[in-house]
């Protein structure tokens, strides 16, 4: 393994511009923390650079991850130059450097997916994937617009989901329609059936749109359903997208439960 | 209305380092945007300090908060001391100084309640407090530790969701248990029912807690009801802490909603 402690050195010096940008379009990112990292490892994917805090290699858990890369791949880095590079105040004291994977779009679309329209916030964005992998769905599509998935912001809200989606970014969502085997179902506050009498197919497409502006009309006129979460709109004017997102993927979740009734809205049961 | 131009005005000077600390306990803090001002304005609450982009004023939504607020109140600020101040990049060009309603926890609690045990982080302390809100809930009680409720990030989450409830900062929550006339609601993994086949009672207090470690075990332990949310733990091994919130308020709102059948277990149904 490679020891590094000098500011100046140009691996160093292309680490720090790395984490300035990482996980934009189509560049590198850093995967920061043990659970993430391991997760990583434990798909078999590949890790461009190892970098761990010099000062903790001998902890457990970092051990256990140094032992798994290759050593030529593997650098030990000085505590105060690993916090230049760091998302967070406290980290774990392991960085992997890796490409994000970016699977193509399958030519038709017949499995359970979340479609997100321009979300913008990182924190939402990641919130949105970690609810979608509890909920059990593997495919992601995200329109241009919407936060960089595979950004430190995003993969720290995720803890984790990235490495069981499949994420496909910058998607062109109206073209993706013409490719979907399962009912497409919009979020929106306006002409929607309420969530809990609409009926819900056990798999489909579930879009949720921009903070402020909600899903583009164009998306919304070609959906299958659209759905809407009744709520208390005197105290506040809409639910928060990711909180939205978990109402409506658990309620299908409950719906199409092994062991629970078929799929029929409240009033029929 | 006082014009204010010069970054060396006391008064400005004042505003800035109030922007730093803005609703750290007991202290003022910033509303910021057009939308939160009118809610602030609509509940008949006082305003300490009304500040104005003076370059904006004639547009009409600042002009009719400017007139429900007395101009020795009032103050229009040359644009680039503004963005001194605000929290986000693009501001509307409005901010309230305000002081943080801080209302005594009455000596029974008989109403639906949400209770947060250290949750950290703002936007999810802004989100929970939104969809508290949106659930149709009025009281949040907040532990020592959880992220100060008026800071202006918590804030721009919430969406307003501030006005519509009474919150309970720094509250005792075991001490609070004792003054709890409705069930005492435990979000958490360990030996716990399922969600969907959980009686839920039509209003009780819900507890939700830290990010990583979840609720303390002495309130788990006094707690009337341990909930845990079935999800895909080969995916990820938990729910965002706003997420899980959203998906119990809702089922339970969903549960007790008006024309739906009463409350039994789905098993049950």
């Amino acid at each position: 393994m490679k020891a590094l402690s000098s500011r100046e050195n140009p691996r160093y010096k292309t680490l720090r511009a790395l984490a300035g940008h990482a996980g934009r379009r189509g560049e590198a990112t850093l995967l920061e923390g043990v659970h993430l990292c391991q997760a990583w490892l434990d798909r078999g994917l590949p890790v461009v650079q190892a970098i761990f805090d010099a000062d903790r290699l001998a902890q457990p858990a970092l051990a256990a991850l140094a032992a798994r890369v290759p050593a030529a791949q593997a650098v030990a880095l000085a505590p105060r130059l690993l916090a230049g590079l760091e998302s967070v105040e406290t980290g774990q004291g392991v960085l992997f450097v890796v490409q994000p994977p970016a699977p193509a779009l399958p030519a038709r679309l017949a499995d359970a997916s979340l479609w997100l329209d321009r979300v913008q916030d990182p924190g939402n964005v990641g919130t949105l994937l970690r609810t979608a992998a509890a909920a059990g769905i593997r495919r992601v599509l995200l329109s241009a617009g919407c936060a960089a998935a595979w950004s430190p912001k995003v993969l720290r809200s995720a803890q984790g989901a990235h490495v069981a989606l499949a994420i496909h970014e910058q998607v062109d969502l109206l073209a993706a329609r013409t490719q979907l085997d399962v009912p497409l179902v919009v979020s929106t506050l306006e002409a929607a059936e309420d969530l809990y009498d609409a009926e819900l197919p056990a798999a489909c497409a579930w879009v949720f749109g921009h903070e402020g502006q909600g899903v583009a009309p164009a998306l919304q006129a070609v959906a299958d359903r659209r759905i809407r979460i009744a709520h208390d709109a005197q105290a506040v004017e809409s639910l928060n997208v990711a909180a939205a997102a978990a109402i409506c993927l658990f309620e299908q979740r409950r719906r199409h439960r092994q062991g629970s009734a078929p799929a029929v809205a409240p009033a029929a049961q």
